[in-house]
């Protein structure tokens, strides 16, 4: 069961909305909401895709052949690859019945960890998905990240308690979700957070704190100032503003900001190992990949998560192989082409 | 009743030229004129909205949040959004049967009265449509903006009457009219105009005087020089000259070369609230759309103008909240990025 | 009869190879030769087409409106606008049986000569061609410009008797010949001249020399040198070689490096008076416009000539008039944005 | 037969995968393998080809005619042109049954040879690839370049045995094969080589080296100091790794960089004479082409190799002519616009 395989399944089982595409760069499901599409005109998630296609990778082969170590190490866990499952919510709004946000998790967390990854888990106005969440992420010994939406503190302190309980070693927030269509006017309310709201619950959660949602140098310096670990550079794969520039533009002014003590993570339309490759040269620590993941539950699922991660961990070595890279601190900035 | 399903019943009921899309981007009419495509080539309308969509919102969500203040203060009016209906001349040649510039404009300017913004009104060779348009704006206590066309002085100063008789807060001139095929050889001719012949226009009009059709560092300096108090600048649509730049594209130096004195509007390919916020971060101080606005007039009459007016709204807030930016003095050029 | 009723005309009587499209962009009949088109990969003259459309029009009407002066002296000969027919030959080779270079030029040269421009004529290896084409010019006055062949100097001589007897104004050289197919391995032969040769022909021509097929700054100063008192800079439509740049893309630095002494003409996808305006104010005095007159031939003899000029005319005026320049000395850089 | 009728044929039988397209540019195999197509997303074919299409030709052709020499003098060689005839291996894996590697190379090698040029030959698992590639290298006077894979030593001294009893005047290995697919996990395995092995494998050469597979400034100057004679800038056709630039974007670099002692040589999406003219105003000294000879042979046999050659010759010729560069060392930088 290759990759391909498991789209052609998906196909069979997912949802109106997602397409299952071959190459998921958001053309099909455009400004399909419910669905996997981005908000309004709907151009961002295609943007997001399309910048990564712009950066080319400087093949250079003339080094002595060594074995590939993709290992990262973050917050003191070591981890196979760079590379983490996004947190998705709402799956069976916008991915059909076959899963819920419980039933999505429970596969996406185990199969995550029993292949070397970890996988952020979603979060939701039923109180039962973080819940399940964080019973996953237990399961898992930890190897999971529950991403708590930013709902007002005493919700927060909740769902935090949940991931302390379970063991999470790190917990994140993402930041912009109050631009989700679905939050909307619910309550409690989801929001914006200031440098001291967002220090607060630094402090609450402890362990390792992960801000999503990031796109400008200040927005991730007013992150660092609040005590996150790291930040993921986001824009919430165009689904909580329309016509965000893509990640791929502004992540190496973000990286070049923060300096060396804030980890960087980035997400959006990253499909491909060579993809990874070139996320690290331009100066992120390790991606997030979303929504292949879940064709890849609901086509295959633990097996299906598999074949993914190791299609991305086989075009990753390619890359690094064929460049020279031996372990990822080699991975460099001349390494890409802009 | 959304904006799609306004849209829906325009397309019942609007003439041959207009499609209704449900992006005007100025593809499908491109060059059709009667109709509401551009001049020449057809592309000017084409790129006014492309341009628009290349300048992206930079994300930031880093705030704490607070409730969001759309309202603009122009000419001692307060609007509730930084935007206006533009105006429309010969509605029935270029949409169809179902409306005249009579009927048209009575239904517009009092939906937008209602509903907290202002229109334009157009002109035309047939003194009723003045009439009436100004007729409608008495109705609507002086908030709506007729809009001369550049004709000799006598005619202007017939329009200017009734636009002071109605209490109109403001009159505009389309100074580039001339180059409307429809006005071609007609008597009397409209046409440029001098910075003396302007000035004195501008004294005649007594209230503020918005210039509209500016497209270029010299063209705002002469209207400033001339006493208007305000420039839109526009292309028309395309529908005066085939191959101008984008609006978009002009805007910046523009505003940053007539300083705070004289506002500056725009128009031309403004299409979302998130656009409305592009262009104000480019230094314009309200925006002006157009065509949107006849299909919502088609489409749905005074509840269709409304559900236009509340798309435009939420999309506007959800931006600024998504920039931080909780009033509009608080859009700063360095929300979007170019 | 509009141009838009010609190329329907022309439609239903021209060859196989041109389709007489609405826009003359060289993509229907991208490398079609014999025919209209392009060498090689045969994408040279869709970016002649493109290249201007990236130039735009800085619309300003703060003027007072003037009557617009098109005219153009050259040469101490007077034409009511700066634009020419370009030299077409082999007529019935690429455009079908209906007229052949003798008729074709016949037609044209009148047609040109009556409505106040002049017309360019080719040549051929058959030397009725030039015979024909220097006695229609011949009856209208001289105002018609031979465009011989870069034979060798015998040759040449012969033809610009035929010139000189016509007493045509002015006398042309597709200095570019050489790399047309169809004179490939014909005797005589046509190539590329030196300096020395150029200059040899320019004193046998005695009237003014107009050197066509320059696309350097370096090939325009050896015309200068050699005593050419015009070039056209041209690319001969992609017909003489694969993959050069568009003629607008270098006009600018020509026009600059040549200063005032000798003329600058241009062609390559010029289709409207918008595009003339474009080009004088990147520099040209004037422009030559082909396949257009072609079709225009075709499809209304005289009478589309005539209609296609009127048409380049109004759009012309229309641009003037819209940038406040009222003659072509006042077309000047600023009023384009490149 | 020229080389469309040749195309023709190879459409009847030429394998599934690749479709003998008229214009050989990477769209429509994009990424089948299989077959002739790119690695991965598969759009690096498609890169090197567009990026050839972006530089244009600086035509001028006031020059004096002369007779054209396009010989080009390598390693003591003379060939009538400078371009190769580039290796390929496993022939009816990714193009059918018609042709094995065996009976392809030995129409190519002597085709290529009786045509004035010389052909790199392809290595594979298979032993009897290279003793067959190498066996019709010495019928043909040793005019053909065996490109050894990057095996470990023992095996390539066994390969270069037979390269220099085929009398081959140079040798070249394909340093980036390790990203084939089809290599992967092979035994003996082949992989990147440090200067120190290069170096070894140069002098085991002893004839002139050609390190084929660089694509950065310091891949070339590793080569050089490794004591290569030649490299070729090549992303093999994007088939070892996703997402490289196209050769065209770093040719001009790497050729400022290597200096005149060391040649360079390209390959990747040449198709034309024109193309070619334009590698050697970069720099290069010579070019390869691949996949259109495996057309011209499918389709052509010796024969089918003749004309695509003469189609090439012409098109370097005309393109020579008609920039008044009359022999290869006259090709110069200002020749060509990027």
């Amino acid at each position: 069961m290759n990759y391909n395989d498991v789209l052609k399944t998906a196909r069979t089982c997912i949802g109106n909305y997602c397409k299952a595409c071959t190459i998921c760069n958001g053309i099909a499901c455009k400004n399909s909401l419910p669905g996997p599409g981005a908000k309004g005109v709907g151009d961002t998630a295609i943007r997001n895709y399309q910048k990564w296609q712009e950066i080319r990778v400087n093949m250079d082969t003339l080094f002595a052949p060594q074995s590939v170590d993709t290992s990262l190490t973050l917050f003191g866990q070591t981890f196979q690859y760079p590379f983490f499952a996004g947190p998705v919510g709402a799956v069976n709004l916008h991915y059909g019945d076959k899963l819920n946000d419980m039933s999505y998790n429970e596969i996406l967390v185990s199969a995550c960890k029993e292949n070397g990854i970890a996988a952020f888990t979603g979060d939701g106005t039923d109180p039962r998905v973080m819940e399940s969440a964080t019973a996953a992420i237990a399961n898992a010994d930890g190897r999971g990240i529950p991403t708590v939406k930013p709902w007002n503190l005493d919700l927060i302190r909740e769902k935090v308690k949940l991931a302390h309980k379970a063991g999470a070693f790190a917990v994140a927030m993402d930041i912009d979700a109050a631009g989700l269509p679905f939050l909307k006017n619910m309550t409690p309310p989801a929001g914006g957070k200031s440098v001291a709201e967002l220090r607060q619950i630094s402090d609450l959660v402890g362990v390792p704190f992960i801000v999503k949602g990031v796109m400008t140098v200040n927005g991730a310096l007013k992150a660092k100032e609040a005590g996150a670990s790291a930040i993921v550079v986001s824009n919430h794969g165009g689904r909580v503003l329309d016509q965000c520039p893509a990640t791929a533009e502004v992540l190496p002014e973000i990286a070049a900001a923060v300096g060396s003590e804030m980890k960087v993570l980035v997400d959006g339309g990253i499909r491909s190992g060579t993809d990874i490759f070139k996320a690290l040269a331009l100066g992120a620590h390790g991606v997030l990949i979303c929504r292949p993941f879940v064709t890849a539950v609901f086509g295959g699922e633990k097996e299906g998560v598999k074949s993914y991660i190791d299609k991305l961990a086989d075009e990753l070595k390619d890359a690094m192989t064929m460049c020279g890279a031996f372990r990822l601190s080699e991975i460099t900035r001349d390494m890409v082409r802009k």
